[in-house]
Parts: structure tokens; sequence; C-alpha cells
């Protein structure tokens, strides 16, 4: 399988090292605006090829990773898929995904967005286990191939991470709550202790574990964070309204001074905290379930999207076509008891009756 | 020296461990509620007795430190002044200053508020290190007397604090700033995430380290922060305030899409950060800086706090009263040079000429 990568930094190089330990008979194709990078990239071992050419790069790709800054994505995929072949998959690993996706219906693209190694820029730092066990986000639309959407799930499985499917737009909402308006707060909340230690005359305290943590993504890298805070200006800025209002109520709290009603507030977030990070730790058995599907565009989007909605991750996947092409099989494998039972109910409801082999 | 110890959980145990280990002829002398706890403290060598009553404690006591939590605190010190001897210098541990030394005039008392082990409780987790080169924050008033000032301070130094003068009012602003507000954001940013993701139908993403870091202290403890949210309740709310127009300011400038303003931002949260996070690594050579005061009240802490709301530290002091008693000699040592030709300035400003011996 060639595989083809667009930019080889830490991102590119990382994919291109594990594609080489897991998937065999992968071939990496790297090409990129800087030769030098991308020899180094080679001699790292990150890719195979160095392409001296976009169309080069793409000949014959089974696969085709855009990893372009969030502000150059746009043109990187409009162009790599004017030059693709008819059965490669386009996708990309920018970090917001509903502008990129909305300018791009054709049914080899698959919006990506893996959760992992986002500041430290260069191949040198490219490692073959970085997505090891990483959300990778995938925002399969409705004209995406399923066939083209199971090529790329399944390579990303096989490289370690696992794969979650998302509409861009909730995937933008979510990722503002959880990455972009952190750095947000952390900017204001450094920028606003500046001043008021510049007020008190320089009398700079031993600031808390609690400033530190809540301070450390403040100021990060601006190549990277302008064009993110641009691209997903919308959802993040719904998030700070949002959180705006939610201080202001704070404030009010504290200052009515109801020693109950401060307690009940502190509880509740306790209980958020534990929710959210407890969240994370499924696991278990690995159900096969089977369901035959109409042959339709967008089949395995909206399956892959009811279940990720659902918060039920597909560990791996595999679509059977039937032999009059008029039908076709997924099989899919659930890691646990609970989920999988949610993933049956789920498909089931689809109008796609489930077995379990 | 005898020193009394009232409510011996992490902060008084370990305040009786280190004087124990660190100043010669030291008796510590425990009180509390709980005489199985007291007795605990004992075995554990936290403290040499156990009073049976607050008289006892401080009888003959020089130094005495009220533990108690932020919500008992007043009402201890008074306690605790009412039979404490005339030569005795009370002082408190709590996290807000402001209503506590407002509640009190009397010349024998100091606040005080150690930063270090803010969350564990229990006697179990006292260590004689906890103080090691952590700041202790102490707001001495006008009423303060010079030399139980100085007892306190060179006690607190040889326990290896860091004390730190700075006005009652000052304090809770500052802690407001880098350890309150951030309390407050962890709650509003959890409990906003966890409304957001139930939206999404519980779809839970791997949250990412930013999100984790700036949540990590949401929940805190209600036993300690609800005493401190009402305590500091003025001063949080004020910066809560101050934070909510700044983010209304940054979501205004994300809307406005402007990557090079964008930019800037970004880069003046990266200047603020570093600047906080140097600024506390002062240090350098000690210089020993002598002069001479009128021996009225108030003379140390005028001192004392002129050199705090600069940022110099005090590294110890020594008070020595002229042979008339109507002028006093006070000794400072203070590392760097920077921070020794500041402190010189700013006595001499106070109308003191300072010699360096």
């Amino acid at each position: 399988m060639r595989i083809a990568v667009l930019g080889v930094g830490l991102i590119g190089g990382s994919i291109g090292l594990a594609a080489k330990r897991d998937v065999e008979g992968a071939e990496v194709v790297g090409f990129g605006r800087s030769p030098e990078r991308l020899e180094r990239a080679r001699a790292l071992g990150a890719i195979d090829v160095a392409a001296g050419s976009l169309a080069e790069a793409l000949d014959g790709a089974a696969v085709c990773f855009c990893c372009a800054p969030v502000g150059a994505l746009a043109d990187q995929i409009a162009a790599a898929l004017a030059v693709a072949p008819e059965d490669c998959v386009v996708t990309d690993v920018g970090s917001t995904k509903g502008e990129v996706v909305a300018a791009c219906s054709d049914q080899r693209f698959v919006g990506g967005h893996p959760i992992a190694g986002a500041e430290t820029a260069g191949v040198e730092h490219a490692r073959a286990d970085l997505f090891e066990d990483a959300t990778w986000y995938l925002t399969p639309a409705a004209a995406t191939s399923g066939v083209l959407y199971e090529r790329l799930h399944r390579l990303l499985a096989a490289i370690g991470a696992r794969p979650v499917a998302i509409d861009a737009d909730s995937h933008d909402r979510l990722l503002a709550t959880v990455s972009h308006l952190p750095h947000v707060l952390a900017n204001a909340l450094v920028t606003q202790a500046a001043g008021a230690l510049g007020e008190e005359g320089a009398a700079l305290p031993r600031v808390g574990p609690s400033f530190r943590d809540a301070t450390r993504v403040a100021g990060a890298n601006s190549a990277i964070w302008t064009d993110i805070y641009v691209a997903n200006r919308e959802a993040i800025a719904a998030e700070i309204d949002a959180l705006a209002a939610r201080l202001g109520e704070a404030a009010a709290l504290l200052r009515a001074a109801d020693p109950e009603a401060i307690t009940a507030w502190n509880e509740r977030a306790a209980d958020a905290r534990r929710r959210l990070l407890e969240a994370d730790l499924a696991g278990g058995v690995v159900h096969e379930l089977r369901t035959t599907v109409p042959n339709r565009p967008g089949i395995v989007a909206e399956v892959a999207l009811a279940l990720g909605k659902a918060g039920v991750n597909i560990v791996d996947m595999a679509l059977a076509p039937a032999p009059d092409m008029l039908a076709g099989e997924i099989t899919l494998w659930i890691a646990g008891d609970g989920p999988a039972g949610r993933a049956r109910e789920l498909i089931d409801a689809l109008g796609f009756p489930v077995v379990e082999p």
C-alpha cells in the first residue's frame, strides 16, 4: 500500500514511521516545500521516497495524509484531490474541521484529527508510537465513500490509534471546550495576574500549583495557535461567552456568602470532574457485530457517526460488498459489553438488523 | 522556647516537627478539640506535650500558632490572645487575612499564611520539611510589636521558610489572583465541559492535557474551600469580574479574525507567563544591611512592608534596642545585589540611613 504524506513534520513523520512499522508492504512517499526537510525525513526513516512533485507523491497512492498547518489545509487538500487516484482516500490532521469539511464534498475525502503531539514541531521529534492508544477523530460526510472510510479506519487502528467518528461541527465544539477554551483561559489568567502583580509593586509570589497548572499552556506556539483560533473562532467565542456568564454566576454566588450554596456549587464541580475523567476508562471484551446495509453512499458515515455520537468506539471495522453490489455487510468490533449492547440498539434503530456471529 | 500549636493537623504538626528539628531548646505544646488526635500527634513526635486546656497550652509560650480552619480562626485567635503571656507572639496560618487582621489590633498578633500543604489534612501527613523554601506571608499591622515580629520571622526562617511581609488586603488580592481564581475557573470549566459533552450525547473524548491541567483543582475539598471562598469573597469576585471582562475582549478578538491581533494577544500572554515564572528565581549573595530606627510601635512593620511590597525578600532579620530604649537597630539580610540595593533605597527613603558593615 502506497501512502502519501504531504508535509513531513512531527505528525506526518510519525504517520510514516508507524505505517512502516505496523503495515505490511507499506511504502511511504513524502512531499513538502523544503527538499532539505524531506531529505532529513528520509534519512530518519520516516518516508521511503521523497517525491519531486505533488503528482509524483500521489501517483498510485491508496491513502494520502495532508499535514499542512491549519491555515493552509484547505488549499493542500484541494490540490491533493486534483491529482489523487480515483480510489485514494485523502484525509488531513488539522485541529479544526468545520471549514475544511464544508469546503470539500469529494467522496474520497474524510476529515481527520489525531489527538497527539500538539506542540513540538519537526520530523526530528517524530515517533512510531506517537498515536499509540490516541483518539483519532474522523469526520465522514454523507458523500464519503464507505470503502475508502473503512480503509482509513483500518490503517489508523493498525498504527495503534483509536478512530472515533464525529460530525465536523460537534468536533469543533468539543475541541473548543476541552482544548481551545483552556488555552484562552490560560492566556487571560496569566495576563491578568501579571497586571495585578505589577500593580502590587512587583511583589511576585511563589505562585501556587493551581496557577502553574492553569497557565501551563498560556502563550502556546503562535505559529500553530493563531491558525486554530481563527479557524475555530465561532465555536471558541461561543464557549468563552458561556464561560463568562458562568463566571458571573460564580461571582454572585460568592458575594451572597451562603456557605451551603457555595459547597453545593463546589461539589457539582467535583462530580463533573469525576465523570469526565472516569468516562475515558471504558474497555472490556471485544464483541464482533455484523449488519447488512444497502450499498449506497453515506451509509458507513451514518453508522459510524451514530456510534461516535453515543460514545461507542469502533475498535475495528470491515466492509464486504455482496456479490450483487446492491447490499454490503459491515462488521464492527466494539470493546465492552455495554458499548456493544448500545451499538446493537443504535444500528437496529437505523433499520439494519445486527447479528453477533 | 515554648511553642504552642493550636490545632495539630498537617500544618500545625509540620510546624511542631520542624521546630523540634531546627530550633534548639524548642518545646512544642499542642492543643485541640480531639484528645485522640492530640495523642496521635504526640506519638508521631509532632508535639512534646498535649495540653489539657487552652490556658495550659499558652502557659509560658513565646510563640503561638493558631491553625484552625479559616472559618474558626478569628475566634481561636481571640481566645489565644485572652490567655497568652504579655510577650508571646500569636500568629495564624489561614489562607485569607483581611477579616482576621481587621478583627485584631493586639500588639502581640501577626497574621500569617504559609504557602504549603494546602489539601492533605491530618497530622499523619505532617513533615519537618514541609516549609523548606516555602513562602510564608506575614501581615504585620501598625500595632504589631517589632520585637515579637522579629521573633516570629526568625523562627520561620529557622524552620526553612521564606517570610515575606505584605499588608493583609494586598495578600488577599494576590491569593485571589494566583490561587482562588484558578480554583473558580477550574470549577466553571469542568462544569461547562460536562454540560457540553452531555449535549453531544455523552461522546466523551480523551480529554487533552490542557483540560486536565486546567481542571486538576476543580471541586477541591469543600471543607477547606468553602471557608476560603466566603472569607475572601470580595477579592475573588472582583478578580472574577475582571477576568470575565477580559474573556469578553478575547471573544471579540477571535470573532474579528485578525491573525496579527490574535498573535499579538497570544504573545503578550507568553511574555506574561515568562515574567511570572522567572520572577521567582531571584537569589545571590546575601547582603547585611543595618539601620537605626526610632523605637516606636509599627516601625518594623513599616520597614518589612516596604520591602515586601517591592518584592524584596528578607532572608533574616534582627532587632537590637539601643541602651536608652529610644532608638533601635534593625539588621536585615537580603539575598542578591539588586534586591539589596533596592532595600537600601527604600529604607533610606523612609528616613533611616542604611549602613552595610
